[in-house]
């Protein structure tokens, strides 16, 4: 199971590291429910609350806070 | 897709750089839901609960938090 | 639109950046909606929920952080 | 209205740090919700709600985080 | 009342200042409701709720960041 | 028990941090539920709810955050 795709926190971009950010926090969402099929089941309900989206956003600005200073903000 | 507009978190001035927060807060909210359609259905919805706009508002926050940190504060 | 009064982080004293964090919440929170009269129906169920003002302290315990690292403590 | 007691982030010992982010987390919930006699009625059903507890913990968390920085953590 | 056991951030080991995290975070959340009786009647309810042991996980994350960061994390 | 395996929060790569972010977040939600028998009743439950996982994701985030900066973010 890979947590951090090509095992790394150092971006070339803020762009990249703000995909690093969405893809960690999907890695880890979906490694606590490895079940693909649950996951499908959930997905539809998941999609529509935008609560969960807020939710979802949040752990991004959380990941995204870290990556940005492991690149030093990209300055 | 764009989520960091103009691929750089610096920003001239505070005002600025909340602008920045709020539209990346919004940029990684609509990645997790790029149908239109859905997304227009639900903002009405979403608009009116407090709670739903407070959540946000913490993301925006710390989102913030970051860019602050990237342009040393604009000090 | 001004999201920060002044366009600045610096204040004289913790009291004031504590102040401006509070500002800073509020304001984010009134751009996302705009529509006073929609506010203003939602002000009275939103002043009564203990769970919406805890939350909103969360909010200003964000900001202030960052307010608080742009003064250097006050120290 | 006060919202940081003695104006200040500096305290002599951890606990004390401690009690000030206690006391600025309750000041920022009451400045939200300032009748006394609807903070009054909401009281008791807050007390009882552990996940509003919870909640609290975290807000007090945060600003215990900023205070011990201010502090650089006592060493 | 005691807030921070030993009124010290200081810990010999990353482990002993996990549990310091764990016992700040609970000393809070009992400040905020002080009645035994009314903790005990609290404590079966909240212990088979997964979400308010996830939000508690979630207050000890945070406990611990000022922590790790009080003891250069143990490096 | 063990609530730091291996008593550090040193690794040797992002991948080995963000699985020990997993167990830590794990570790502290099952010390406050340590009944093996309850943990398995709710267990079903939990891995069905898209919020509780997001929650999850959550606290990893702040684990991994502080475990990155114990690392100096493997650079």
């Amino acid at each position: 199971m890979a947590l951090v795709p090509n095992n790394s926190l150092v971006t070339a971009t803020p762009e990249e590291g703000r995909e690093l950010a969405l893809k960690m926090a999907r890695l880890v969402i979906k490694a606590t429910q490895p079940d693909d099929e649950v996951r499908g089941k959930l997905r539809p309900v998941f999609a529509e609350d935008p609560n969960s989206r807020i939710a979802i956003g949040h752990v991004v600005a959380v990941e995204f806070a870290t990556i940005a200073a492991a690149n030093d903000y990209w300055r």
